[in-house]
């Protein structure tokens, strides 16, 4: 098994003008990002917008994916679904697909149920059918549901979970998944607002959105980082934290959307009901990008 | 049309022992369902686990429903999704199959964006491109999305908006919506613990959870009181609190279905992740309902 | 003891330009109050500002409302503070200035820490040593502690406390406390927007922001019940809603007190930090009075 | 003006048998915690149980404070009520008694209400009028307000208000305001359990609840980054996260006063409704304490 280990973002799903998904420029992103240095990559992360996609295209989305992602880099396919039955069925497809590790976000529709054992039966069910590795993927943003430390560490014993990766930037929960988990079990912070200090509390790496518009920047965190150049990595962090927040907390998916079209990536519009930027958010946005030198 | 109104529950889906969709049992329900004087029901609403459900799925159950439900009874469709282009598509398959009405839940995943702005424009596109009438369905406890008054009563402007299912039971909105609606829009409460109070203040009907466990006495609230009796109608209602939040806040779908065991339909086990009840929970339920006189 | 039932606002604490209490305002505002039929008073409520007050102020106001309410109105003082010994010595001073019943907030500053057993600790001691009889005081959007019916059925068994008031309006709440509590426990609703199905579901009355501005018609709302005349207290109570929520969710204390003086009664500023109402937001209450037929 | 920086914890505020402030035992942990090497102390704060005393208690309690820290260490004192011109007396009080800052927290009762502008307002004024340097305090679990980067950034302009405590561990945040705000505005992170990483990413230092119970394993952690002993630092502080989430998110004041006993300080019972923690309880705090090497 590849190891789980560096700057992996979430990658956008791109639509053409109709709406559909468009393999032409999804795979000219991709193609382009690995040039980047970036370690892997999340497909069908919530960044990739994989609730608005059927099934059908979010099978083809991981077909383009694993053509333009070299075999040597990470393909992490988010698998999760709202049904244990529906996350397995689904996870093994992509195994067949050629990803090599699965995210299973927290099913979160029944949130009032979703409490520690419900969630502990479903990680197990579904680590025991499924080919690949399981990553825990925790985003109360968008779930409302935060899986606690507690119960991470119970299903990092589990020899095929072998992760997970936390957007909710919680250090405590980090910390202490990182003292009681097994050596091996990759804590991933979910934001490219924290990489530096989830790294130096001993992070293996991170899923940032920010990976879709600066992804030198990321990798260049996390080469500081282990070069030991911590005054570099820290400035450069600091840079990043408002355009994280731009395309993140502030304009979510569409914002991180139009700042790929600034930066000379292809974003386009999101999927409705998510809404394009309008103009004067878009200035703002440009404003963000420019302070932090990515335009 | 069929006028939207009295007491339509969101009926459940039950699973035989394989966890495949039971057409005999869930047939069979409705048929008990009919006899009790119900107005109509709720197909794969939330207490239907509509989350849980493949697309196939969902419209078999539509078909067994239909075919169940005599034509002269509403039968409204949940056929809400995360995404827009999903949503008409599956309400064209609900009207194929015979829906009168689509209930449509907020769209949810990317909460943060979903401001009213983006609600709007998803509820207009699907009212614009859907054959059948359109209910909103915002019910907070599982999309973490809460629409206010404002942008429901700009929605009831829309002719092929028709009403809205509210199952948060905040009776401030129910109100202004009621003030502020045109006069056909149908406000339904979506709690049995509130039915009275709702009908009180305006509403037209409910769409309760507890209509799967105690059809006969939701029809009995509303039939008091259309007819005036104005304590009867209390009394009964106070005397349902208990048991609705039993299978509602307190134990959700998992508790409805363990209920429905004990009152004699068939609930059997909830999909997972959903966990059936324990032991001891099923017997301080039992306790409720003996209060409650439902056993 | 008196009885507690009937429309019980909680009044305004008026300041002069200095920012002091102004005994002249206030009492002026109680005396034409007292003319409205309203059938008692909270002092010291959160719309009261008991919380921006020192000690000193808080047993002034007392004074001054003593002498302004007739000996046949009740008056209830909001003595509830953080702290259990703090709370009991408040509530001793309050019936030493003539209070009828003391309204206890729950604490909430360590609100991790607020479970049904402290709950149950803190307001059994206030009741144990207390000359006053009790009411609990439950207002989430404040104090971010919602205590749960089994905790109010529960306490409801102590002779000395005597009944609740729920600014949240749940009704689900209501009802089981209403089912389960002593017969003589008094239920209030703390919303103007809410009265009249209160009223229909059991509750004895009402604590309404809203009768700082219109009085005469949370009265009329109470009376029209009582006479049963249902269809004019729906009607009048639907108009009340929106206004009821400017001054309430919508803009809080100090839009409370901009509708006062837009109505006629002295509202004036209110302490800060809260700020007094923008010239926009003035005219966007003003056209909701208006439409309310407030003025 | 002495420089705030290092391990400054927010001290408890001991109780004797009959619930009063006890001087002795005060004094006592005090004196203590002074070799330790703690760099300073806030008197006052949450963890102080400021907001169950009294004014005079709190008076007393920072004259005794004051009295049994050496001149050359910090004493900030917790003067925040949610009252501006109640902060700006405290404060000048606590100037009088030989405070060195005072840490205001955000005014919280009416927190819809408390938006940026309300915040700003607030602020600006208490630092106009107060002889002390200023230090915002945003605890979020107790206050439910949650002040925002922008409004601290702007905050940081006024030339007495020279930092912030922020007890939510929020790094996105504390990154932005390190970026933006004058380059000696202090960022101090408000728990033990993320003092590493918050130093990693340019924190001036932390006011740690664990300070109590751990003063030394805290101070070491600051040492050890100081002289870029990372590693050294990553393990102490991955040990500390256990017992910090003990005494704060899980158990609050009453688990921090119980291990404050354990550990050989003087913690007692906190005061009502603070409940002390139960045997069940206290046997886990000590596994946990111990598995930490606390005892």
């Amino acid at each position: 098994m590849k190891e789980i280990r560096g700057v992996l973002p979430p990658v956008a799903t791109p639509f053409d003008a109709e709406g559909n998904v468009s393999a032409e420029h999804f795979a000219a992103n991709l193609t382009r990002y690995v040039e980047t240095g970036l370690h892997g990559f999340v497909i069908l992360g919530s960044n990739g917008e994989y609730s608005l996609l059927t099934k059908e295209e979010k099978l083809r989305v991981l077909e383009i994916a694993r053509a333009a992602i070299p075999q040597d880099r990470l393909l992490i396919a988010g698998t999760g679904t709202d049904s244990t039955r529906e996350t397995i069925d689904f996870t093994k497809r992509a195994a067949q697909l050629g990803a090599d590790a699965a995210l299973v976000v927290t099913p979160h529709y029944y949130r009032p149920q979703m409490n520690s054992a419900a969630l502990l039966k479903h990680y197990r069910t579904v680590a025991d059918a499924s080919p690949l590795p399981i990553l825990v993927y925790n985003v109360p943003a968008y779930t409302n549901v935060d899986i606690d430390a507690a119960t991470v560490i119970e299903l990092a014993r589990h020899e095929n979970i072998v992760g997970m990766k936390d957007s909710s930037a919680n250090f405590l929960k980090m910390g202490e998944v990182l003292r009681f988990a097994p050596f091996d079990f990759a804590v991933l912070v979910g934001t490219g607002g924290a990489i530096f200090p989830a790294l130096c509390i001993g992070a293996n790496g991170a899923v940032p959105a920010l990976g879709n518009i600066a992804p030198r920047e990321c990798v260049a965190i996390y080469n500081f980082f282990q070069e030991g150049k911590m005054e570099q990595a820290r400035n450069l962090q600091l840079r990043m934290i408002r355009p994280n927040g731009a395309i993140t907390s502030k304009w979510g998916v569409p914002g991180m959307k139009a700042a790929m079209d600034e930066v000379g990536y292809y974003g386009g519009a999101p999927r409705p009901p998510l809404l394009p930027l309008g103009e004067s958010e878009r200035n703002a946005l440009r404003e963000i990008l420019r302070e932090a030198e990515l335009i």
